[in-house]
């Protein structure tokens, strides 16, 4: 991972106080590799929230802001070798938009957690923002940081398993499986702070990023059904589809968060005319890779065996098992360098806004698909 | 195991030539536990294959039979003591209804393979044949013989993982990824041997009624999309639905016989609010239960900690895999209690009729259901 | 399979009353592949015991015989196309070598249960006794019977993973962890009838013929230490030994019955200058293969990447389970065709009295290294 | 992780330039929790390499060091503010003597890396100095930062698993199978630069480590035998020792750097009268516990069911795998607690000199052991 000039660069954050989680695996991401400072943050909508994250953290108190609009307006006014390069998003989702705007207006650089925006227009919006600005902005799909990740899509791109014929990709969780009352499910279920979705918001999306990905290929047409399985819940907690994709292969999506004992069971499985593969989040340094003339293979994060993709996001050798905060970390290390190389609009290695507008046009289609008894809706 | 009077019962089969696959393995299930004799048998429409079939198996050449009829009429006119009990059905679908008709009106039993007849309307007719001639009929649904299954019954019956919500069953194959040019292949895949579903109708109906099983429900709908992969096959080779069960509960089933690598990948996944369960048909030894309130649990085969119902399904201690023959002989024998202690139509522990017409108006609905857009069709 | 001559093989057996174990297997393994009857028995010192064992059996009341004496005098005076043509000995270690002398004096094949005999000294006898009266002589080393056992010895010898360096063997149990009240554990607890040994002689052994099979050498000398852990008991419930091979390599071999929760845990790992492999009984249609330069493979039962010899003793395609009965029933299925084929002395693809010897050397060499506070001690 | 005063603990480095493994590790491990700046460094003998190493680190041209001498004298003269409070010693084993000393005679902590030093006289040498300085002293067993590993030494402390009988740990590498030509493999195989053993050093003593951790027990003699399989190789890359415990428990250890396809296969199985469990490093999130009367269970990182110390150990919900550098940042975020606290001589939660002695005084037996034909020798 060579660097070239050794400054780290310097980030600040909007969300993640006291009580969020992703916040803070956000910086738990960022600091891993070294590059990276967080030198600001408006952590929460309470100043008090914000001062003792800002103290925890040990960032200087002038650089703690009541609002993100005060963090733009401050950092801006800064000199240039000091100010924020650029913002890290992890507020609930309907916070993105209004925050990942201003910050490209102002001239800074976004990694923004998924979904990308509240609504498909938002993104879509978000989108002509960007073009307009040149503005860098990231998307952190965690999950395609993952060596083996992207094993899979250079194998399949290789061709190894031939045409593609088949996608299974799941999400199971089972943490809402009963009322939850902490922070995380409250917004998460609340259509205000989550939008019109809750499980394929909040995971659904990843699954469909991740098949995206991986197959290099687009989901055109969907038939879904969502069910909120908990009493009184607003949003699904549950659903599945069946999909169509631009390439002929058909799938099967299911999100879930109400499977008991499930932690956080994304996996995938991919079938060509000549073999496919298996890659599951939990066991995330293993891809079994099944062939039509040959026994089934195991290829393992940092082996001998892998593209130059999958082993440029290994940090040690095989058997030393990196897991997700490293997949995060792979994010922020390419999104840092995209901003040390003067990448515009899209970093090198790191979900943009296509993928976060395909993601908002997911779940407004699976919505409706549902809606509507689950007719095929296109994407 | 009790055991009654300890004279085997006397079992004649149709089907089952030399290059078949299933009737070697119903004989195979049916000597394990030496409770059974193949006494004649009608293996071929072709009288050579027959005699040379029966050859190996050491059968009477004046029991070898030209047609099934031949062998009713003949069988029926021996004495009561040395004709045959039962008969075992292991040709072709189309073949399944008239056999078992014949043999039902000739006064004899009838363990059947599945799917039960070709058609729905078959089914619901032999059905009345068996209603009105009280013949007992089995359907050979081999995955119910598992004594994890009927563990995985049990404690949903229990309440052990609550009220059920969600089912995931599927049951992935590999080998018709490419064309195949063997017997086995030609006729699953011939619309006027296998019916109107390939992959559907062999493989799908199993996963249908593991899932009907094991939750004690039924599915009352189903929105689906088959397709054939292979140029040129006539019937479909994989296929996914949607599902809603009559108590609420929704599910995924897929089925595909193109999936490279995967052998016979039958799995279930059911989770209700206070528990979820995994079974999965190659290592058939484990039952993986999670609970909402304490660590995941492996309940395992010839252990302490089992119910009745799957103890008495399981031969030798744990540790000892039990596999696929065993849980075929578990349908066997019990099949060979009930002639033994004279049940009628249905005999315990054995899928019956009702399931046969279930899995014919199952594979009727998915068709339908794929024909038509996938739009929800009921069964 | 081919067949031959189709008559079964006629089968009498001493041992296996009602409340024995592993009589019960045999029968199963014998009866699966319908190529043998068990036509008589002694199965009991208890003559109403072996009466209601043969009853429930099915077999005729004359044959039933109050001693093996009586068995072996009667049985010889029958007609030669209606005697037993062999014995299964499946009696506690102490009555091994009096069956089996008497039986192979009486022009009778023998099938016996591991270990050969009590003591080296009668395992060393009966090679005489069978070198002299030219008797076939099988040793159900079950585990020798599963196709990827057969596959793994077969992959060694073509040289797939170089010179042998490295075997490490294990047989973990849990069922005697604590105090056993059972006829099971009652007789292997015991001198008289276990011999000097309880673990090693009744599962050690098997993990000694498993490791010297798949290599194809043998154990020259090794250095161990035998317990009996829980308080009381007489003979070693665990123990474990370095070893070294003729060929260079050196091991490692544990044994134990107080594994808590640990089933029939036999397992092997061998490593050679150029891969590895690794074999599990609870999961045995799996063989693990590693490789210098290349990602491992999973060598699968059923599939067409086996070895000639692993592809005929598997009767399924791959994906349907065979397990401990079908591998018990391969050694079965081998020595009833050796009979037909008459084999003299040792039956192809079935363990002999040369494994027998092995077995007693070892048990009396790691048991001497034991008392020895663990000196190297050749076999 | 309550975290106090929030300036970061300024580190030091010893070793760890370019082309080298370990210091990358220790550097993103001190890096992940972002409560350690790296401060300065003497990463080489090659001034050249410790200036690269530094500027790739933006670290200060200042404070990069020819030798830890200086290092250590330069840093003892800036302000108490300024200087380095802990030194990271990353270099061959040869160098972990001398440095520590240094550093501890100069007034700085040391997180040292394993082995403690190149012999156990050094061991012990180091201990007085420890003792005399007050010095706070830690030693990086990777291993035990792991959360299941906490969680498994505190079961068998709760007595969950009765009273410990058996132990298995094992460690098998693969990468030294053949001749290697690079700095990692040219330092251990050297015994100027690892002491008297190479693989036991390197990765024994991690096993024994983790056994006498996780039991709360002391290895009291073992008899071994060491090889060198690799032509020419002057140390042992491969080995096993029967083990006897204080507590009358006996185990099998056995490391190897030559089983061929294995990564980091660092695992151990403890069994008491009630129960057992087992750990496998690259798997790490997961403990397999079994009970005399109940299924097995698994208990997982991240969820409810875990003990403080397991808890604690983790940073994000189950089912977000954490590895290896998250485990190694968990011994360094102590470690700076220990110091912001004040701690003498031990950190809490990280392993000090008495494990460094015991690891040195387990090399020396295994090492004698194995000369003397495998005689049971006492650490």
């Amino acid at each position: 991972m060579a660097l070239g000039d050794n400054k780290k660069v310097r980030m600040g954050m909007v969300g993640g106080g006291q009580g969020a989680f992703i916040g803070e695996v956000h910086r738990l991401a960022a600091a891993l590799d070294g590059k990276i400072d967080l030198v600001c943050g408006a952590f929460s909508r309470d100043m008090e929230n914000t001062k003792a994250t800002g103290a925890l953290l040990n960032i200087d108190d002038n650089r703690l802001y009541a609002s993100f609009d005060e963090m733009m307006t401050a950092e801006a006014a800064m000199p240039a070798e000091e100010r924020m390069e650029f913002v890290a998003i992890v507020t609930p989702n309907h916070m993105h938009f209004p925050v990942a705007a201003a910050a490209l207006k102002a001239g800074f650089a976004v990694l923004c957690d998924k979904p990308a925006t509240l609504t498909l227009a938002e993104a879509e919006e978000l989108e002509v923002i960007i073009d307009e600005t040149h503005g860098l902005f990231g998307l952190t799909h965690t999950y395609l940081g993952y060596p083996m990740v992207s094993q899979a899509r250079d194998m399949v791109a290789k061709g190894e398993i031939g045409a593609v014929r088949k996608v299974y990709v799941e999400y199971h969780q089972g943490w809402l499986a009963g009322e939850q009352d902490n922070k995380q499910a409250a917004w998460r279920t609340n259509p205000k702070t989550s939008g019109i979705s809750g499980c394929m918001g909040d995971i659904g999306t990843h699954a469909h990023n991740l098949a995206e990905y991986i197959t290099d290929s687009l989901v055109v047409e969907l038939a879904s059904e969502l069910t909120a399985f908990v009493a009184g819940r607003q949003l699904d907690d549950d659903g599945a589809a069946l999909l169509r994709f631009d390439n002929g292969s058909t799938g099967v999506l299911s999100a879930s968060q109400v499977c008991v004992g499930e932690e956080n069971g994304l996996s995938i499985r991919v079938y060509g005319d000549k073999g496919g593969m298996q890659w599951r989040q939990q066991e995330p340094n293993s891809l079994r890779v099944t062939r039509i003339d040959a026994p089934e293979q195991l290829y393992r994060a940092g082996t001998d065996h892998l593209t130059d993709a999958a082993s440029r996001r290994c940090r040690t050798p095989a058997g030393h098992p990196e897991g997700y905060l490293e997949a995060f970390a792979n994010l922020y290390i390419d999104f840092a360098a995209a901003i040390k190389a003067g990448e515009k609009k899209k970093a090198t290695g790191v979900p943009g806004i296509k993928e976060g507008v395909r993601g908002m046009a997911f779940i407004e289609a699976i919505v409706d698909s549902s809606n509507n008894n689950s007719r095929w809706t296109k994407i």
